[in-house]
C-alpha cells in the first residue's frame, strides 16, 4: 500500500516554515511496510484544498492531511475534505461538551470560534487528541470503486505524534497486509562518501532484495538497510548478514548500528570503563561541550572545560605556556598538545581534548588557511595529535573537529 | 503570478531526507512578486513525474521541478517533462562538447551515462549551469491556453542557487509585472506569543494591505511584514510605517528590525562600545559560548570562559567558594552571581555570564523542578541575576537559558 501527505498551511508556503511532520508520518508509515509516494504542501485555500484531496484519493490508498484543524477561519481541511467527498458536515455534541469542559477547566469561557472543531464529517470515526483540543478524523470506504482511508490530523507536533500512535497505527495495522520489516543503520565517521561506497557497494549490490540508502552528512556517511521477507525472522536475518559483511569490510570506521550518535558512543564507552573527560577548545568555541552535554546523564563523565578564545586564557585555563604560543601559533600542533595534557591537568580527567584551528572564513594565511584544525587527546598513555585540513564553510569547518575529536575519543577507547 | 515547486527524488520520500531548495526559491519568488501556490515532492518515478507536471502547467502560471537532471537511470525530469508536453528530446551537441571536455580537464574520460544531461527538450532554451554538468531548461508558451514557463533546475544547493540568480531571476523579472514590494521583520526575545500578539494584533490589523506574519520559535517571536504598492518608496513607507508603531508599542523588546540573530546584535552592540565578554556555563554546557562564537570576529569582543559542568570545576575556574555551593546548592542565585563574577575576574572582561539550573530530563527536585534556571551578569555597575523557570525538553531549556543570558547583555548595552 502507498500513502500520500498532504500538509496543510499557507505558512509552509513562506521561505520561514516547512513540514517537518511528514518526516516522523513516513518513518512510521515505512515501519508497518506503507510507502509514502508523493508528499504535497497545500496553503489555507478551500479551492486548493478540495483538489488536493480529490487527486490523493485518485492515486493512493491511504492519504493524510496534517493540519487546518484549529479553531479559525483559516482552518478549511475538515469543510474541504467533506466538500471533495461529497459529504455533509455533523456537529459532533460529544465533542463540543468535551471542548466547553476543557475550557471550563482552565477557567475560560469558550469563545463562538471554537465550536467548528466539533465538526465531523459524515461517516467518520472521531480521533480523540489526547495532548489538544480539535480531534482527528478518520474515513475509509470505497472512492471510485477503489478502498481508500483518509486521516485528518492535527498540524502541532506533538498533538500529531500522540494521536497517530495511538489511534490511526493500530487501526492501521488491521488494514495494511502484514509486513516484515527489518533494518539497520550504520553509521561511519570522518571517511569520504566516495570511499565507502567503493568499498562496500561490491557487497550490498550483492543483496539485490535489501534496499540500500547512503546518506552523506556533516563528517558522517549513514548506510541504511531496509528488507522485507516471509518472517520477521528472515527478514532481520538478511539485513544482519549484510551489516556483518560490510562491518566486517570497514572495521572500526563504522561507530554505530543502532543509529546512536557519535557522542552517545563516547558516552556509553567511558561510563563503561569509568573514565572521565575535559576539553579546551579555541575554534570550535563551545561545540564540543555543548554536543557532548546535550545527553542528560553526561555529568557523570563529563567534568567541563574551557574555552580559550583568546591567548591570555589559553595560558590562564590550560596552563599553555605564553613562549610557546610565541613560538609555533596559536593554530599549531604544539598548542593543541599543550591544550589537552593542560585541561586534563588542570580537571583532574582521565583523557583532555585540545582543538585549535582557523575556522574563517577569515583569518586564513598561506601556511595555515581556513579549515586547518588541529586536534589533540592527551591520555594516560600519552598525546596524540591529529592534523587536518576542513573543507566548507565556519559552521562545518567547526562541526567537523568536533567530529575529529570525538572520533578519537571513541578509537581511544575501542 | 503563481508558481508551483516540484521537488524529484525518492530519497525526499524517506524519513531522513527533506527539500529544503523551494525555501530559497520561495523567498527568491516572493522578492519579484510570485507567490508559491503548491509545494510537492515527487519520486523518482516517470508516470508519477508525468503526472505532476501536467498538473503543474495546469494549475501555476510558473512550474520550477527541481532535480533529476542527473546522470543515472534514477535522473527522469527531462524525459518525463518532455513525455507531459508531448515534445521530442534533442541531443544537443554543444552541451556535449562541454560535458566532454569538463570531464578531460579532470583528466578523466567521461562515462556513456553522462550523454543524457546533453538532451533538451525541444524548444527549451539551455540554461549554463555554473557549477556542475546538467545545464537547466526554460520552457515557456501556451498550455491549454494558458501562458505557462517551466523551469528544470539542478538539485544541488550550489547549482541551483548560481543557475537561478544568473539565469531565471533576469528572465522572470521580464515576464512578471513589475512588483513593488516592501518587507520588514521585527525579532522579540523571550516574550510569550499571546502576548506579542495582544499587544500588536490592534495595531497591525488597522494595515489591511499589509501580510503580517507572526512565527513562534524558542524564546522568540518574529514579526514579517510585507506589503505592496504603486511604487517602491510607498511600500517601504507603509511597512516602515506599520514597524514604527509596532516598536513603539514593544519598546526595548524589539532586538532586531533587520533579521540579525541576538549574537549578532550583541555583537554589534559590544564592539560599538569596545567592550568585552566572558561565560561561566553550568547547565548550557558550552551552547553559549559557542553561540557567540559562532559569527566570525568574534574575537574581537569574546574572551572565552568555562563549561564548568562539575562542581570543583565551578571553583577552579571561575572562584565560586566550595562554601557557597554547599550553602545554596549548584542551582541557586548565589552561585549564579558568583559564577558571573568569578569568570569576569579571571578573563578579565568588562562582563561576565554565569548560567546555573536544571535542564532535564532528570535531576529535578520539587525545590528545583526541571527547567529552573539562573542567568547572572556582572559588570562594572554590580551583578544583576534573573530566575525563569523554562518549558520545554533539555534541548528547549537549555536554548532558553543562552537566549536569556543574550537578551541579559543586550539590555545593559541599550
Amino acid at each position: 500500500m502507498n500513502a500520500e501527505i498532504i500538509a496543510v498551511g499557507s505558512e509552509m508556503l513562506t521561505p520561514h516554515r516547512q513540514d517537518t511532520n511528514s518526516l516522523y508520518l513516513t518513518e512510521k508509515l515505512n515501519e508497518i511496510g506503507v510507502e509514502v509516494r508523493f508528499k504535497c504542501i497545500v496553503g489555507d485555500d478551500q479551492d486548493d484544498l478540495v483538489a488536493a484531496t480529490k487527486l490523493g484519493m485518485r492515486r493512493c490508498d491511504i492519504i493524510l492531511l496534517i493540519g487546518g484543524l484549529g479553531p479559525t477561519e483559516d482552518d478549511l481541511t475538515r469543510e474541504a475534505v467533506a466538500e471533495a467527498l461529497g459529504l455533509n458536515l455533523q456537529r459532533d455534541l460529544e465533542i463540543l461538551a468535551r471542548l466547553e469542559q476543557r475550557f471550563a477547566k482552565r477557567g475560560y469561557k469558550m469563545s463562538e470560534n471554537n465550536v467548528k472543531q466539533a465538526d465531523v464529517i459524515a461517516s467518520a470515526t472521531v480521533l480523540p487528541n489526547p495532548n489538544g483540543t480539535a480531534p482527528g478524523q478518520w474515513i475509509s470506504g470505497k472512492y471510485d470503486g477503489q478502498e481508500r482511508i483518509l486521516i485528518l490530523l492535527p498540524g502541532p507536533p506533538n498533538e500529531l505524534k500522540g494521536l497517530f500512535e495511538g489511534e490511526c497505527l493500530p487501526r492501521l495495522r488491521e488494514r495494511v497486509p502484514p509486513q516484515h520489516i527489518a533494518t539497520r543503520l550504520l553509521r561511519i565517521a570522518l571517511m569520504p562518501e566516495s570511499q565507502v561506497d567503493a568499498r562496500v557497494a561490491p557487497i550490498y549490490k550483492t543483496y539485490s532484495d535489501v534496499q540500500t540508502t547512503i546518506l552523506a552528512g556533516a563528517g558522517e556517511i549513514q548506510l541504511h538497510f531496509r528488507t522485507r521477507a516471509a518472517s520477521q525472522e528472515a527478514a532481520e536475518a538478511r539485513v544482519e548478514e549484510l551489516a556483518e559483511k560490510v562491518e566486517n569490510e570497514l572495521g572500526d570506521a563504522v561507530f554505530s548500528r543502532k543509529g546512536e550518535s557519535l557522542e552517545q558512543i563516547v558516552s556509553y564507552l567511558l561510563q563503561m570503563r569509568g573514565l572521565t573527560l575535559a576539553v579546551a577548545e579555541s575554534c570550535t568555541g563551545g561545540l564540543l561541550a555543548q554536543r557532548i552535554t546535550s545527553l542528560s546523564g553526561s555529568s557523570r563523565y563529563f567534568l567541563g572545560g574551557a574555552v580559550v578564545y583568546s591567548n591570555p586564557l589559553k595560558t590562564q585555563f590550560a596552563n599553555v605556556p605564553k613562549t610557546l604560543i610565541d613560538k609555533h601559533g596559536a593554530v599549531s600542533r604544539e598548542v593543541a598538545a599543550s591544550l589537552a595534557e593542560g585541561i586534563r591537568k588542570r580537571c583532574l580527567s582521565s583523557y583532555g581534548i585540545g582543538i585549535t584551528g582557523v575556522a574563517g572564513p577569515t583569518g586564513g594565511t598561506e601556511q595555515k588557511p581556513v579549515g586547518l584544525v588541529y586536534v589533540a587527546l592527551a591520555g594516560e598513555e600519552g598525546t596524540q595529535v591529529v592534523e587536518r585540513t576542513f573543507p566548507g564553510d565556519r559552521k562545518r569547518i567547526r562541526w567537523f573537529a568536533t567530529q575529529q575529536a570525538l572520533e578519537m575519543v571513541r578509537r581511544a577507547l575501542i
